[in-house]
């Protein structure tokens, strides 16, 4: 079974909530698996911030023989996020009305706005239902705002490590990572690589959010007591911001924390507990246990508002990123979740 | 009562862990009360990261009549540390042997250099006991590390919020601060402002770790549901980083959340927990709960193993600040420790 990469396009403007538009996009997305006969073995994988859809790069554990999805049996599609850099139309793109990459011109977009161009892409693979619809962080706030802007598409819908609404706390750790950015005068600038050193800050800070207390104490101990200075967990900070600066660019960076700052399934929307009720589909929350970024509170809310739902804890030592490790609570939880026949929730 | 500020010079070659050395130094520090007949009565002040000597400015609510304590029963003293940029020698002194500002040619310091420059003041003043020596965050680390230096020389010790070393989570939030300011091309300068939008990111991340994730929920919840963008709390994050840069300078910064990574009470002695037995002082230790930057099991493990101690954890929504804010409580649990009667320790 090969996985197969495409990118759709559409050529009409696109309208984005800020008011603004975009002259048309496109949106890169692989396929692993096979359609079935009633076209009703849909699995649709959200990623995260700074994801792609390549999702076996990143989530291969719960894609395979004996995994929560085998594709076998489903068919998986994952799509780079508008504003994205691997393949989707982001800041990098060049603006066809000047022939110019857009740079600092991209608009500003929102979850809703990123929502609404994967259905444009769910509509034209003219799949009228969808089995599965998974995603963590920023994924996972894509799953909850699909699966209210279309309520009826969606059979189970599997939202982790993610929120209602971004809280002061997860838009103040993403603006100390935009002033991060704004440091570095080389922003302003527009060219692919403007204000990297800023993004290799911004990752630091994210990391904090990623990871937590015990899992530093764990990682990055000294071995000896007698240093001074050039520490593990100093060392491990810069470590990682290079990292990020090697695979993605600012722009996209900025665009999707706002993105993910703008985050309210309730605007427009009377409030946020109608806006949660209005989930037709089954849902199987996810927090992990010591998630700084997104504490279990968040999840325990969505779980107790949302229909047709429960919730499991991920028990990691790596705080919010456990998502992306551990995947035997995860596939074991998702394969009691899809496997249940009758429809008990609690 | 009134309180005097004086300059301590200290005229010779000051060696430094690092194996550096100041040709000397000065101390800024504030006095408030008097001295009694038998020289028994010193209460003295370590003043956190951004703080100064002017103690009563940030931590008047423990200074005075029918607080814990009242200057006309005691002489309270605080020096600005070493490094710091309120009136004692740090970056921005000029160094007697080029005639310039040091800036970036400012030596390594460690708590374990600061807290002996205290001591010289502590000599030259004539000090032969100190009632009491309380600080909180990197001053709390200060009393440690002091009250271990030199064991005998204090009666009580409270350290508030700190602890026996570093985190590892501790060094890469101050990694993550050192990152934001490494993007700011301005910091290679030497000057004044080098750095300064780097320093505004800096506060905005510590700010994380000074509050937690329900004191932003509380103070910087949105009212309406309607935004997509400019949200209070990213508002709030800049705002705290103007206002530090109004009032501190960037190479201070540096320089002392440097001394804060070094600080390891263990180092050259032989374990961390036959250091904190040497301490003979009685000691309160003082924690807050939900303390992000340093959590109370922190503080649990100080009381646990300081020979002569107790715990009180401040119930605070402020998270590690509450120890800024909290003064019923701390006021509460100061007055009953220092009036004990009985040796009774848990």
């Amino acid at each position: 079974m090969e996985k197969h990469t495409h990118t759709f396009h559409y050529n009409k403007p696109f309208e984005l909530e800020s008011g603004e538009y975009l002259p048309g996009f496109q949106l890169r997305y692989t396929l692993f698996g096979k359609l079935n006969a009633d076209r009703s073995n849909v699995v649709w994988v959200c990623h995260a911030l700074t994801g792609n859809s390549d999702f076996t790069s990143w989530w291969k554990e719960l894609f395979g023989p004996g995994a929560a999805f085998d594709p076998q049996h489903y068919l998986i599609v994952c799509a780079n996020t508008l504003g994205g850099c691997y393949g989707s139309t982001g800041p990098l793109s060049v603006n066809p009305e000047t022939g110019k990459p857009f740079y600092h011109s991209f608009p500003t977009i929102t979850n809703r706005d990123i929502v609404r161009a994967f259905d444009l892409l769910r509509q034209s693979l003219e799949f009228e239902k969808i089995h599965t619809l998974i995603g963590g962080s920023l994924g996972g706030q894509h799953v909850l705002e699909w699966a209210i802007q279309q309520h009826e598409l969606f059979e189970h819908i599997v939202p982790i490590a993610c929120n209602a609404y971004h809280s002061p706390w997860g838009i103040a750790f993403n603006e100390a990572q935009r002033l991060a950015i704004q440091a570095d005068p080389t922003w302003k600038e527009n060219h692919e690589r403007a204000g990297l050193e800023g993004l290799k800050a911004a990752r630091a800070i994210a990391m904090l959010s990623y990871r937590n207390y015990d899992s530093y104490a764990e990682a990055q101990l000294e071995k000896s007591t007698e240093k001074i200075d050039d520490f593990r967990a100093a060392t491990y900070q810069q470590y990682q911001g290079e990292k990020l600066a090697l695979r993605f660019n600012t722009f996209t960076y900025w665009v999707l924390s706002k993105a993910m700052d703008s985050h309210n399934i309730a605007r427009g929307r009377k409030n946020v507990l109608l806006a949660l009720q209005s989930i037709l589909a089954k849902a199987l929350v996810v927090g992990v246990d010591d998630d700084v970024l997104f504490p279990i509170q968040e999840q325990k809310f969505l779980a107790d508002n949302i229909l047709k739902s429960s919730l499991i804890t991920l028990q990691s030592k790596h705080g919010h990123d456990g998502f992306l490790i551990e995947f035997d609570q995860l596939n074991t939880g998702l394969k009691k979740f899809l496997n249940k026949k009758q429809e008990v929730y609690c």
